[in-house]
């Protein structure tokens, strides 16, 4: 009989505001789900995607859910064979972490099924592996959130060094996913290559601060640090009606709130679930005012990571 | 009777590494003692200084002690008169927060002369102009440690926002000071005024391994995170012999080093309080072999503040 797993691996909200390429933290919905199968023989297959709409493609080299696996099996020099369904259940270019959450999935669900030859930790370069496929650069703020759970520092690239931060018990996430599309590029792109030494100041100070926040349980502190001089103030630009939705957020009671990841979508904190979903209800008003379709997401900071279903 | 009272204020260590204009802490020596008197009719007066080699005004309103006096009695509305006697007990211009210092003690002793009508961080605005006196611009990442106590993150000017930092027990500061110049305007001015949006990630992505390691008790992380891609490339120029002092307090077990404030004063942190005296007597060492004079102190961090002697 062929062993087989499915996995669950969780959305994640990259930068948190003023922690731009640096925070991520992972929430409990939504998610990719992916059934990995041990093979009898050599390769990695991708034999079905459901949830992507067609857009994803099924060689192995090209998708992030295998490119991981690929990685893997090459450091530990395996020659065993997996076959692969992807199920995605988020929403693709969202701002989510899509591919991380495949890339996660994948490489977690091959890891358990050859016994965990590698520790969690070790996954990471090799589930950022599946970033660089879909965005260019392998960039951890949402594969190392997606991957150990919780609220992750990337506190450095070169070398490669996550720290996953304690958190309050009763913080929430109110994620809201409006139905456009920001390409990552053009995200990227329109960002400045260089900034001011006021403004990075401004912003490593409120880094610390929301840093501090996490760790003290100063749910004040976190609110205040939640400003983002970087990314915001271009990345705006590229979703229709930001402002309102973000301040919409705030009047109803959130901690802060700001562009999740590249966005298009909008996360709020807050340290309250009811709060939690009013706040989803009037971020979701605004961008109804506009026509645009929208899910929105309620969950506390998922602190697990990748499960098996 | 005339009713006086003597305080001491701690030296600061401003910067931190890579916590550049948000990050400081105190330390238990050197630091500045003065002695402030009741007076019966208006108006400050200083009556002695001693220490400064005769470099600083007895003018009130152009001495850092006296500054955030008159400022403070102007918010507290009081016409009450003092006299200060300043006796400066550490080197000035050395990256210690030697105008801080003086600052703090002045106002902390009028303060409580008056039955503390004021809290303490109530206090802050008014040090804080003494740096304006001092160096043109009021900055807080010497008066918010030298006042509080500790670590301190300004994690904003506007509006103005402190946190103390809870610090592992076993925490200790090296410091040298080499008896060479530089001046704070020209270790403002070699700065650039912008920096790479690659620099500023690299930057804040280790101000939040810093804090989390503080908050966290990792001293690892503490050390992985001190780095300074912003002033210390710069700034070490202005200090012969900089880097070889910086590896001497690294190879003897200091958990990372850089320049204190501006400079020329160089500290360390390491986590036992033998090796933060190894690590001053390799780094006065270095110092001395190119004929550099030079003062080391080792120190806890200190959790106090100014205290009334």
């Amino acid at each position: 009989m062929e062993k087989s797993i499915r996995v669950f691996a969780p959305a994640t909200v990259a930068n948190v505001t003023c922690g731009f390429d640096i925070l991520g933290f992972a929430v409990s919905a939504p998610g990719d789900e992916v059934v990995v199968t041990l093979k009898k023989s050599p390769g990695i297959t991708i034999s079905e995607i459901t949830g992507d709409g067609g857009r994803l493609s099924k060689d192995p080299s090209q998708n992030t859910v295998s490119v991981p696996i690929l990685r893997y099996l090459e450091k530990i020099k395996s020659k065993q064979g997996f076959d692969i369904k992807l199920h995605k259940k988020m929403p693709l270019g969202s701002g989510l972490g899509s591919s991380s959450a495949s890339s996660v999935a994948g490489v977690f669900a091959a890891n358990i099924l050859l016994g965990e030859p590698l520790k969690r930790i070790e996954l990471l370069p090799f589930a950022m592996e599946g970033e660089r496929v879909a965005c260019g650069s392998a960039h951890a703020d949402n594969v190392a959130p997606a991957l150990l759970g919780g609220f992750v520092l990337v506190r450095s690239y070169r070398p490669l060094d996550v720290v996953k931060i304690p958190t309050p018990a009763s913080l929430y996430a109110t994620i809201i996913h409006p139905h456009i599309e920001v390409r990552t590029k053009d995200a990227r792109s329109i960002l400045r290559n260089d900034l001011s030494l006021h403004d990075a100041i401004v912003q490593w100070g409120n880094v610390a601060g929301l840093v501090c926040g996490l760790l003290m349980s100063d749910y004040g502190l976190i609110g205040r640090s939640m400003h983002d001089v970087v990314a915001e103030p271009y990345r705006s630009a590229l979703i229709p009606g930001y402002y309102e939705v973000k301040q919409a957020a705030l009047d109803a009671g959130a901690l802060g709130a700001g562009i999740s990841g590249s966005g298009p979508s909008v996360f709020a904190l807050s340290n309250d679930e009811k709060k939690a979903r009013v706040i989803a209800k009037k971020m979701s008003e605004e961008f109804n005012k506009l026509n645009i379709g929208n899910d929105v997401y309620v969950s506390q900071i998922n602190s697990e990571g990748p499960v098996v279903l």
